[in-house]
C-alpha cells in the first residue's frame, strides 16, 4: 500500500488521546498495528451478518498472522440490533470469552455495530478499550469518531449510552467497495453536513469534486479525512455535548422524528433521513427569514446529484403525520425544559443553536412540508 | 434535628466534587436541600418494594413541601433486581417519565438499588445526574461512596457497570431504626474492613465501641463517617481501580466466589460473604507464612461478636465445593493475564495486593477451609 494514502486524523482528548488512520489496506495491517499498539492483549470483535461475510475475514486473517488471540461475537445486520436485548447479549458474550478489563473489543462494521460494540466496551467490566473499524461511509465519517455510543429505547433513538472514547480507529477505504450505493449515498450526507454547518468553502469543494468523491479517486480519502478532522473540532470543543457539539446534530432532529415515524427500518437510513432533515432545517431557518432561499436550493441540488431524498413526500410508504413527528420531536435527548431545541442556519456554512423553538411553530412548518 | 449530629465527608474529585452527609432527618430535610442546590430539576427516585413501604414516604412527602415535580419506579427487593432485565425497566421508566438530561435520579435504598439506579443514570440520555439515599448500613459505608454502579452477569458479580458519581449522598441515620439486625449485621463487616486494610486505630475504636454502635448511640454517626472517609481517600487516590483501589476488595475475592455459589440468594448476604471472605484472606495470609494467626483469632472475634459468619462451614443448606469455587474465583474481573489477584495481608491494618497467586494453592486452601 502507498503510504502516501494514508491520512492520519489526531484526537488530542487529554489523558484518552488517539489516532484516526483513513487509507486503503488497514485490515490487512490491522494484526501488526493492533499487536504493536497493544502488546499482550486478548481481542473481542463484534461485527453483524453482512460485513462478517465481506470483511471479517481480512481481519481474523491479519490477527492470525500476529498472532494475537481474537473471539468474536457476530449481531444480525441493522439498525434493530441497537437494543437493550442484542446489547446483553453482546456483553455477556465479552465475558464468556473471558476477555478481561484490559483486553480490547473491536467493532468492525457500520455504525449500528459501532454504536452497539462501543457501548458494550463501556459496560462490560465497567470500561473495556475498544477500536473502531468502521466499514461504511457514515461510520468513516461519524460515528466511529468522538465516543458516543448507544442504543435504542421504544421512546427514541440512542436515549440509553454512554460517552466512551475509542483508542484508535482504523477506516479502510477498501472496505467501502463492498458497500451498497444506497448506504455510500447515506454516508455522504454526514459528509455534506460538515460544509454546511460551518465550512461553505469545504462545501463547494465538495460540489467541485462529488463526482470523484462517488467514483472512489483521491478525493474520496481526502473527503473523509476533512469530515473526520471537522468533527473532531466540535469533538475537542465539547466532549460531552453540552454546547456547540450540537451543532453537528443539523438535520438530525427531523431526521430521527422520520426515522421513528418509519420504524428504523430499511424504509429510510439514517443518513436519508438527515438529508433530508437538513434541508427541512434549510427551508425552516428560511421560511423564519433567517436564511437565504438560494442556499436551500443549492442543498437540496447537491444531496439529489448524491442520489439522495430530499423531501419527507420521497420516502415510500405509507403518508407520514405531522402530530406523529411532533411528538417524536419531542421525545428527543436535546429537548431542555419543554422547550424545543433545533440546529437552524442563516445560510451554508452558518449553522446555530435555536433553544427556544415553539412547538406550533414546528408543528404548521411540517404541515406545510407534508405537502410538497 | 440538632446540626451537632450532622457528620460531612467532602470528596474534592476534581470537576465532580460531592458531599457526603451523615445525620439523623435526612429524609426529612431532602426537598430544601434538593432544590437549594438542583434548582428547576424534575426528580426520578429509584426503590424497592421494602424501602418504598418503609422510607419512600418520608421522601416524598419532603419533595412534596418542597414543591419538587417527582416520578418513582419500583423493583423488587433483593440481588436479584441487580439484572440486565431489570435496568432495561428503570431506564425505560425514567424514558417514559421524560426526564430529560439535566434531571436527577434518586437511589432510595440499599446497595442493589444504589448500584442498579447509578448505572440507569448513567447510561440513560448518555448520563443524568443522580444522588444517593443509602438506608442500609451496607450502602452508607461503602456502596454509595465512590461512584461504582453495575448489575450482576450469570458470569458473576458486577461484571457489567460504569463508574459514575452521586452528585449528593444523603445517609439518614433514621433509616437504619428499620434495618432488619441481620442486614446491619452484614453492612458493619464493610466497617470493620477499613479498620483490617490499613487503620489498626479504626479497628481497635470498632472493638472498644461495637456494643455503642449497634445500639444506636453517637458512635454509630463516627463510625459511619471513618468509614466514608475512609473509602473516599481511596477514590480519590484511583478512582478507576486501577491501583491501591483494590484494597477495598479485600475478603471480596473469596465473598463473591461463596455468593455465586449460593445464588446471590438469602443464604449469604453480601456483608456476611465478605465477613467469611476477610477470615479467609486472613486465614490463607497466615498460612503463607505472611501473618500472625493471633490476628486471625481476633479478626473472628470481633466479627463473630457482630452476629457474622465467620466460617465457610457458617453458611446454611448445602455443602460447598472447592472447585467450583475456584472456578468462581477464576471469572472474578480482578484476574488479569490468567494468574489470581487477592488482598493479603501481614496483619490487622496491613492488607496488599498479591497479583501472583497460584490457583493450586488456592484450591488446596480452599480444600482445608471447607473441612473447618
Amino acid at each position: 500500500m502507498p503510504s502516501a494514502a494514508l491520512h492520519t486524523v489526531h484526537v488530542p482528548l487529554e489523558g484518552r488521546a488517539y489516532d484516526i488512520l483513513i487509507g486503503p489496506g488497514l485490515l490487512e495491517g490491522a494484526g501488526e498495528r493492533l499487536k504493536a499498539q497493544f502488546p499482550g492483549r486478548r481481542f473481542g470483535i463484534v461485527t453483524d451478518t453482512e460485513v462478517a461475510r465481506a470483511q471479517l475475514p481480512r481481519l481474523t486473517a491479519s490477527l492470525d498472522a500476529a498472532g494475537l488471540n481474537h473471539a468474536t461475537v457476530t449481531v444480525p445486520n441493522g439498525e434493530a440490533s441497537k437494543s437493550f436485548s442484542r446489547l446483553n447479549e453482546v456483553v455477556e458474550a465479552i465475558l464468556a470469552a473471558r476477555l478481561e478489563r484490559g483486553d480490547i473489543i473491536i467493532a468492525l462494521g457500520g455504525g449500528v455495530v459501532g454504536d452497539l460494540a462501543g457501548f458494550a466496551a463501556a459496560v462490560a467490566r465497567r470500561g473495556m478499550d475498544f477500536v473502531q473499524v468502521p466499514t461504511s461511509l457514515l461510520a468513516q465519517v461519524d460515528s466511529s469518531v468522538g465516543g458516543k455510543t448507544g442504543i435504542n429505547s421504544p421512546h427514541g433513538k440512542n436515549l440509553i449510552g454512554a460517552f466512551h472514547q475509542p483508542r484508535l480507529v482504523l477506516a479502510d477505504l477498501d472496505a467501502l467497495a463492498t458497500l451498497p450505493p444506497r448506504e455510500f449515498a447515506a454516508g455522504y450526507a454526514e459528509v455534506a453536513k460538515y460544509g454546511l454547518i460551518d465550512d461553505e468553502a469545504y462545501f463547494f469543494w465538495l460540489e467541485e469534486n462529488q463526482r470523484e468523491i462517488f467514483e472512489g479517486g483521491p478525493a474520496r480519502a481526502e473527503a473523509i479525512a476533512r469530515a473526520c478532522a471537522a468533527k473532531t473540532r466540535f469533538v475537542l470543543a465539547d466532549e460531552k455535548e453540552t454546547g456547540v457539539r450540537a451543532l453537528l446534530n443539523l438535520g438530525h432532529t427531523f431526521g430521527h422524528a422520520l426515522e421513528t415515524a418509519t420504524g428504523y427500518s430499511s424504509r429510510l437510513l439514517h443518513g436519508e433521513g438527515v438529508a433530508i432533515g437538513m434541508v427541512l432545517a434549510h427551508q425552516f431557518s428560511a421560511s423564519k427569514g433567517l436564511a437565504p432561499s438560494q442556499d436551500t436550493g443549492r442543498v437540496i441540488q447537491h444531496l439529489k446529484a448524491a442520489g439522495l431524498p430530499t423531501r419527507i413526500a420521497d420516502i415510500a410508504g405509507d403518508k407520514l403525520d405531522a402530530d406523529e413527528l411532533l411528538r417524536n420531536i419531542a421525545q428527543d435527548k436535546k429537548v431542555v425544559r419543554g422547550a424545543l431545541t433545533f440546529i437552524l442556519t442563516r445560510g451554508i456554512g452558518k449553522a446555530f443553536i435555536e433553544k427556544n423553538v415553539a412547538p406550533d411553530e414546528v408543528r404548521a412548518f411540517l404541515g406545510e412540508a407534508l405537502k410538497a
